[in-house]
């Protein structure tokens, strides 16, 4: 059989790690698939020049030599961000090719587009690196859970987030420091806002939303918090209570409507969630037959990626070589039945929260944030009130029983306007995980 | 597109988990595979009746209906054990039919002659749900992780042997009483051999060895160890040493050869597995490009593993639809790449040790064990003596360097035969994941 041939877009950090995988699985990939695998043409504007071990390859400064090669079977798209990313896997669509791409903002934003497309076309659109890097959560969602309802998936999607999060709870850093060590050391980005406001994980949300629920959803319909807020004080008290703090990618499917959140959120220590620090990232299934299954690994990395995206061609390859062209669906039900799901509102939500004032220690102060939260029918299970500072204003936290996200607010709102507080308040979600029944 | 048709042989706990699944998630199946897939037909002797919800579905009392009928695509095997179910197989297969099993006795000894059977008929073999139950770990290693060289696996793969140890070390109880509130609760059967010995961790780590490496393994060449003789007093020294036991089955790729060994290891507290508790498995694959991928969730159990099965039924169906059969080969690599490996003898390997010796309380006993251990080449890392009891004997617990696994016995043997010492020695291997390079 012929050799299956591969053409890509972007050699970059990700782009240089696929070709490596190839390069050094090739004899491998060759036992497993009965057929070479062989990266034909490279295309990338800022290079003059492929490394040593990938002589024989050719590099084209015109992307159309790759999207118009007859010879090129699977064009692998790994520029990133939205355009010229979304042409160019649209002309690679129209001229009957496969494409595979690591493209989480794109695919999230722009899916339902290119898959139509793909689906007119009899093409294949591979995305196993858009989520969770080289864990194989995609294939796990849409083959290996394939028979169940999905009741909800949590995850750890983004591992420059992570990151801080796990040294400033390590370092009792602040997070502006820590971030600046982040990105002295390369693992956070000049412009850190997709990665610690949340952006990115709720990409990732969206397109494991689709999967998930067969539904497509819009990017302004996902609540997004980051962590830039986050303060050691508050990383401390949520450990002294139990917790560590982890943004939080969160769906749960209450079947006429479903949620859709990403936000720092308290972990119970004893939570698998919670064991899941640095740059790993960690993503939770739960199946209505299945239960629980978490996956865990590098969220991000040249290799890991390119292990990833390496898995996706091998799939099409397989497909290609069986005539079994998207013996898959895409987006896990068949095009036909993917529709629409009404997005929770988060002001609906309900659960408990962690809350910390900052107010003048005067006598009289704790009751009189209890009673407006109790006139929001918002309970305290418990309070800590420690240490009293030089100017004279203490932290006051608290644990509430369920409450709803809207009483919250409107509490808050009012009790920031009190001359005892002498900061804004801080509230954080705690995590309750109701645990599924025993199987 | 005419309904994929399956039949069952064996209605116990995973057969009627398994044919609830089916029928359950009926409907989403169809939406996501585009065609129905129906059970027709169930073989087992022990029932009278199938329960309410799966009217409809014809029960026999002879096998021969099921493995001979031309309407049926896919025989499923859930007796378990050796015979018949290697006969019903081998007959299913010879009538074309394709098979999904959970039986890991079964393809751990007998798979050699089962996947060359089928590969000579042209059909497929499923066995997802033989290792780690609902968890996709065989499709994420055959599939998600197929452009990796499988550095090592390390996991616990038997959820028994997990909740009797998580239990033991929560609660500080005797092995025999923990086992015996499992058997009341039917977490651990009558004869719980299988479990607690370590075998059933073999027949699994013999599995996902096949598939990492593309060999065969037979069993008695596993070295195997079960928890039986773990002992709370251990539990409590490796917990003040920063340890959890836990049961793992362990193999490392040395090129030439591969280690392949099942026993109570003591697990730094912040690895991953350590966390994994009560009857959860976890397994962590490590791969030259991924870096450790860890896949979690519940090893066993009645839905879970249908919902396993079901992924199996699901895949043979796709292929069968789409005319692709064996499309990904049964054990990863093609049938012609399949090779034998030698396995590390077990008095090669080398790593540090948790020894406890107990022995009279005299002066002079520390040096005199010391001296032996020292003698074998065997240097102590840290010691600990603690309390004395009424009849004089003591603990010495000590943590060595890396040692050989011969050396050590050849030590403890000698110390053992001391006068001073009370009662035979307790060695159990310390995990040292030697952390992989950063990606």
């Amino acid at each position: 059989m012929e050799a299956i041939k591969v053409g890509l877009i972007g050699f970059g950090t990700v782009g240089s790690g696929m070709a490596q995988v190839l390069h050094e699985q090739a004899g491998r990939l060759q036992k497993k698939v009965g057929t070479e695998i062989v990266l034909k043409r490279v295309a990338d504007i800022r290079i003059e020049a492929l490394p040593p071990h990938l002589a024989g390859i050719e590099l084209t400064r015109d992307v159309q030599q790759v999207l118009a090669d007859p010879g090129i079977d699977i064009v692998v798209e790994l520029i990133g961000g939205i355009e010229p990313a979304k042409s160019f896997i649209l002309a690679a669509i129209a001229n009957g090719k496969h494409v595979v791409t690591a493209n989480k903002a794109l695919i999230s934003q722009h899916g339902s587009e290119i898959f139509a497309a793909a689906h007119a076309r009899g093409v294949e659109v591979g995305f196993e690196a858009s989520v969770g890097g080289g864990i194989p959560v995609i294939k796990a969602l849409k083959e290996g859970l394939v028979a169940n309802r999905i009741l909800s998936v949590m995850g750890i999607l983004n591992g420059t987030a992570n990151f801080i999060l796990s040294t400033m709870t390590d370092q009792g850093l602040p997070f502006a420091t820590v971030l600046r060590q982040a990105q002295e050391k390369g693992y956070a980005e000049a412009d850190p806002t997709y990665d610690v406001e949340g952006i990115d994980t709720a990409h990732k949300l969206a397109i494991l939303m689709n999967l998930a629920y067969g539904m497509s959803i819009r990017l302004d319909e996902i609540s997004i918090e980051g962590i830039s807020c986050i303060e050691p004080i508050d990383i401390a008290f949520g450990r002294d209570l139990g917790y560590r703090i982890k943004l939080l990618a969160i769906t749960r499917n209450h079947g006429d409507h479903v949620e859709a959140r990403v936000h720092p959120t308290l972990v119970p220590e004893d939570h698998m969630l919670a064991s899941i620090n640095g740059a790993y990232n960690g993503i939770n299934f739960r199946g209505d037959m299945v239960g629980d299954v978490l996956l865990y690994g590098y969220g991000a990395g040249k290799m890991p990626t390119g292990s990833a995206v390496a898995a996706d061609i091998v799939d099409i390859a397989r497909n290609i070589l069986n005539g079994s062209i998207n013996r898959v669906p895409a987006l896990s039900y068949r095009h036909e039945h993917l529709r629409p799901r009404r997005i929770t509102p988060l002001e609906e939500l309900q659960g408990p929260y962690y809350i910390r004032i900052s107010a003048v220690d005067h006598p009289g102060v704790l009751s009189t944030i209890s009673g407006i939260l109790g006139k929001h029918g918002i309970s305290i299970e418990s309070v800590i009130q420690k240490g009293r500072n030089a100017q004279g204003s203490v932290p006051v936290v608290m644990v509430t029983h369920d409450a709803r996200e809207a009483a919250v607010r409107q509490a808050l709102a009012q009790i920031d306007a009190l001359d005892i507080c002498t900061a804004r308040s801080v509230k954080i979600r705690i995590l309750v995980d109701d645990g599924e029944e025993e199987h």
